[in-house]
């Protein structure tokens, strides 16, 4: 017999926003606020069954996002309205920009072809009341001269075994870094934060904390803690990682790409 | 007898800036977590005496600051290293920006020549979590160059009595404003925030609620529920204030200055 729901199901592809301060970061956990754990829940309210997401990329706690992409199997043919309804149900700290029906085998994960992440630090002198949720406090002086001229040295493909952290183990540890800049400026800052500082990667693919340890790494090398040299040292050393990682909450999530690099 | 540490005392000027929305405002009330209350009971413990502490401006709950100015006596010699302790004890919500020996009678309060005020919007179809706590959602389409055109009606000396709201009442109601000025960013925003505007106050000084209840009739011309020549009426009639009231969090005390306005 023929159920004509599960026949005219859909595959969605939504783009979510989301302040991660107060989450145990993407991944559902029993006990646990997660960003995967409250959308699958709105979700499942609103088709009374249960709803698998997946994310583009696992952040972790306190890890923001500007435009994580998740996809989903839904149970019914694409309601226009559920955008609104989701958003409405998940509450200020998720926001959802975007919901549209995706190719039926569509997948957020598998199918993203690179990645942005912004790593906002403050290098005031003192820790700004309005970035104390969004940026890393640095209070030393950083060269930051120095650091920009490294940042062809992580720039193409590498094997990044050297900067990524114990978990997720991949079989290939070689990613591409298609640029890495940095700017002056937050994920979110005040109008006058000219303390504030940011660093952006653009990659095929990221290994787990490895923005984190590239941005710890380089702040160190900035404050004169770690010689220039030990950069390429880490990067050639194949790991296990010795630098310094960043702390999670001035890291973003920025976008997503589905489409090749050199077409963005 | 002459106690050596109260002939030594001396003023402190402090400049401020927190986040308001944890806070039951600046006025220290029992019972409450406020600015003045935090700040009084910190600078007592150094001291290990009370301190009264009074501020350029009473911000109301949930208003936020990026240089809101106090004064205090000191019952000793200037302590060089006072800021440092005390933006320490204050925690990340509050950072002293600066902290100076003032001239005896100064007055944060009274001297103050004029204030610049900062109110921000988020005009996106649905509220941005990182501006959630630092600009009123107004999800209408508002007609900015309609609004723009009318900040001029404003502008200069006028009796503001009818955009006072009940509260403390003044002997006089005149006040100038020297500019009000629409840009498009927040206090504090996202790289991408594209749907924040703010307006920006300048003038000798404010009536209770005065800025909220100006932004708040401007949104509502600006959204056509009132028409253009609500903003003029209201200002001619010298009250009771008949508008919208902007909410709190939208709101910073942005400077405070102690020169006169064309020095600036």
């Amino acid at each position: 017999m023929l159920r004509y729901n599960t026949a005219m199901s859909c595959t969605l592809r939504g783009t979510i926003r989301y302040d991660g301060t107060d989450f145990a970061g993407w991944q559902r956990q029993p006990g646990q606020r997660t960003i995967q754990g409250e959308l699958e829940a709105a979700l499942a309210q609103i088709a009374s069954e249960p709803v698998d997401v997946q994310g583009a990329g696992r952040t972790d706690a306190g890890v923001h996002a500007l435009g994580q992409v998740f996809s989903c199997r839904w149970p019914r043919p694409f309601p226009p309205r559920l955008r609104h309804a989701l958003s409405k149900m998940l509450g200020p700290e998720i926001r959802v920009l975007e919901l549209m029906e995706a190719p039926d085998n569509f997948s957020a994960r598998f199918d993203a072809r690179s990645k942005r992440y912004v790593y906002t630090m403050d290098l005031g002198k003192e820790p700004d009341p309005f970035g104390a949720r969004y940026a890393w406090h640095v209070p030393y002086r950083l060269d930051l001269d120095l650091m920009e001229e490294l940042l062809p040295k992580i720039r193409g493909q590498h094997d990044f075994a050297g900067f990524q952290s114990a978990g997720t183990q991949m079989e290939s540890t070689q990613r591409t870094l298609y640029s890495v800049t940095l700017h002056q400026g937050g994920l979110v800052a005040p109008l006058d934060g000219n303390s504030f500082w940011r660093l952006e990667f653009h990659g095929d693919a990221f290994l787990y904390k490895m923005v984190r340890n590239l941005t710890g790494t380089l702040e160190e090398i900035g404050r004169k803690r770690f010689p220039p040299k030990f950069l390429e040292e880490q990067l050639a050393s194949g790991g296990p990682f010795r630098g310094h990682c960043a702390p999670a909450h001035g890291l973003a999530l920025a976008s997503v790409f589905y489409e090749a690099p050199n077409t963005q």
